[in-house]
């Protein structure tokens, strides 16, 4: 699996957010970090496949972030620049590092953006990341049907809370949905995660892959199922785009594997769990640069180890 | 692995409690249910080995339940009767069934129980199940040092708080401790599990499993790691016993295997796992009286399944 740095078209894309964040963990502070989940993402399935990445940023964005993107086979042609200030989330973590607290956010050019996608030759995978349903629904209005192999989405509580019947719209028109613990206990009122996970499964997604932090993943098929401890870490440095990462590094992978299978999504599955192990290893994506695919097939090898019986 | 049926000696021991409990879950609640860490461990145990049980009841303990353990190839020599109640355990769960909540809790006749050991052939694998730590250390007292080839012991949140010292002593004495994950924090005051199982390490026990109920367990030795989910159940009918069927499931194999590696004891953990997700689907011993080592290996292969990636 390496990148077609070669080709134009991108057999992936991401609609999601880019973003500045300031960020405090109890291992220190930053006052602008580069994130965003449409960047975690497309810089995670980056490794794997080329990525299109669909999203806004104002006119202030720094060029030095544009060129992270650059630096890999990540297609920048739907990113937009609109007058005003890029999306800036300020938040932190307590020492347990489970749960984000958000201190601000600011919308800013994201409040207006409402793209058009214009590919010459439109991706047949698209990760809808955790934007407004009612985006994720026009973005997916715009791809031809025909063309789409697979769609996944990933969302949050506050459009749970907020905007449930447009979020139930568009989860009945995607292949897959990734969502927190606590998002599918919330969405569906159920507690257990293996029962929350067939009633999603009802609503729409064959494949259902609930994310639990630093206890793993599990992923619901039609009669299938399959559970993954995370990658161990001593140390977690910052959090913020793990899920994002474990997103892109999932559907990178999935992507590059041509295959659509319970299976071939296992796989992609622990991938995405080891890209995200590698992004918490420091601020924004600064541990990600860092890192090669070989790095990341090294430690899923090591993974695989961990978990035989 | 089948126990040995004919022979008297038991390679196992474990002390523990044999209760008379009283519980009530989301799905229904009982009076009397007989319970106790000792009998769950010894019933759970005698999958794979002979297992002498060591504990103590009253003289109102019902015949029926000694019949109960005594289908099993369980030696009860040990259990003794004094005058008295027998240990009584009233409690019940929320719905996330998470976590049991106490209401009662009568000691009885556990409050006089110093247990001489009078085995003609020392076990050499021995659990301590969660009893007062200084009675932990009186029956490791009591055991041949030489012919002993493996201890662990089980505690719990009351005995880190109040009886930390004896804890601690007992625990630098003890080859394996399992316990729970916020007993992990709590005894370290470290939130990373990975942290807190190399610090347990530090106190003592080769090797430390760390159970996390829903999610799985964790397992640490000498630069090794072991990371296994939990078996999915789409519903737990009562969660009591689990804990100690897990530890019964894993030492009963560890005893039977022979073999005391690292390896040994991740299949070991991995089956603790299967008999656990057995108990929780009925009251008390219900579940497990109606299953057979056939099913309990049937569901570890599909476990495995489940996990392979």
């Amino acid at each position: 699996m390496s990148p077609n740095l070669s080709s134009e078209a991108s057999p992936l894309a991401v609609i999601g957010t880019v973003a500045v964040d300031q960020i405090k963990t109890p291992f220190g502070a930053r006052e602008r970090v580069f994130g965003g989940s449409g960047s975690y993402f497309s810089y995670a399935a980056s490794f794997f496949t080329r990525v299109a990445l669909v999203g806004v940023v104002g006119e202030d964005f720094p060029g030095e972030y544009r060129d992270i993107l650059a630096e890999r086979p990540i297609d920048l042609s739907h990113l937009e620049v609109l007058p005003g200030k890029t999306f800036c989330w300020k938040g932190f973590y307590e020492h347990d590092m489970n749960a984000a607290q958000t201190l601000e956010t600011h919308l800013n050019v994201l409040a207006e953006f409402n793209p058009t996608l214009r590919f010459s030759s439109p991706p047949p995978y698209v990760f809808l990341a955790n934007v407004d349903p009612d985006l994720q629904g026009r973005v997916l209005d715009q791809l031809e049907k025909p063309r789409l192999r697979f769609v996944a989405l990933d969302t949050m509580n506050y459009w749970i809370a907020s905007k449930r019947e447009s979020l139930l719209r568009v989860l009945a028109r995607v292949d897959a949905v990734v969502l927190n613990d606590g998002e599918a206990r919330q969405l569906t009122g159920e507690t257990n995660l293996i029962k929350a996970g067939q009633i999603i499964r009802g609503l729409g997604p064959n494949f259902v892959i609930i994310k639990k932090g630093e206890h793993g993943a599990l992923v619901l098929g039609d009669n299938q199922f399959f559970a993954l401890p995370a990658y161990p870490l001593d140390s977690v440095f910052d959090p913020t785009g793990a899920g994002d990462s474990f997103a892109g590094g999932m559907m990178g992978c999935l992507t590059a594997s041509g295959e659509i299978s319970f299976d071939s999504l296992k796989k992609a599955v622990a991938f995405g769990s080891v890209v995200a192990s590698f992004t918490v290893e420091d601020f924004g994506l600064d541990s990600l640069r860092r890192t090669s695919l070989r790095q990341i097939e090294e430690r899923l090898s090591l993974f695989r180890r961990l978990t035989l019986f």
